[in-house]
């Protein structure tokens, strides 16, 4: 069971991880970074990811409002896909998370104290 | 299937995401940010997280090096949990990531866009 939201800052981090938390969306967005990339393209920088996984995922993204879909007329037709500033501003996201991700996997051995009554 | 992560920012990135992504630590990690809390208080700001679950996840809090349990010998017995360096660390992505969600949950419907060629 997921923690009940009742302020509107759980609801907002809640979105996020969800987002997030679906394989494949970070590695995504940060492919689009650079600029608009088609479809192709996209998974060709991702080994294991597909046609049908990123299309799902790309579908996910746009309803969100963080990647948009443009449909160039053909033949042939071509699509592409790009952030939307909701898009680009994960970047700053993916930074700090990733920072912090960096401390969990250091070597760090864990420490268990006892203290004395 | 998750991407394999060729590069340490990915591994770091995923690890992050794989904390996160459980139900409660974020909630539990926020709660206790202020100092060290006893079991029976963690429980009691998290409406609808049970004892067995709470248990579970300090569990895997600590296991992580971001929760240290410390027990002052009784009676009564005295458990309290703190967080580490590491854990207080998740404090900045906790913000980044709310500032993110933030926008995502913002009303600003989705856009399609069609170029002429």
């Amino acid at each position: 069971m997921q923690p009940k939201c009742v302020d509107s800052h759980c609801r907002a981090f809640q979105t996020a991880i969800e987002v997030l938390g679906r394989p494949w969306t970070a590695l995504i967005l940060n492919v689009l970074q650079p600029g608009p990339r088609r479809f192709s393209e996209i998974g060709d920088g991702s080994e294991g990811l597909g046609d049908k996984v990123l299309s799902a995922r790309l579908k996910d993204l746009e309803a969100r409002g963080l990647v948009l879909r443009s449909v160039e007329p053909g033949p042939p037709v071509r699509v592409t896909y790009e952030l939307t500033n909701k898009g680009r501003a994960f970047g700053q996201v993916a930074e700090a998370i990733e920072r912090w991700g960096r401390e969990l996997v250091s070597e760090e051995p864990p420490v268990r104290r006892k203290k004395s009554a």
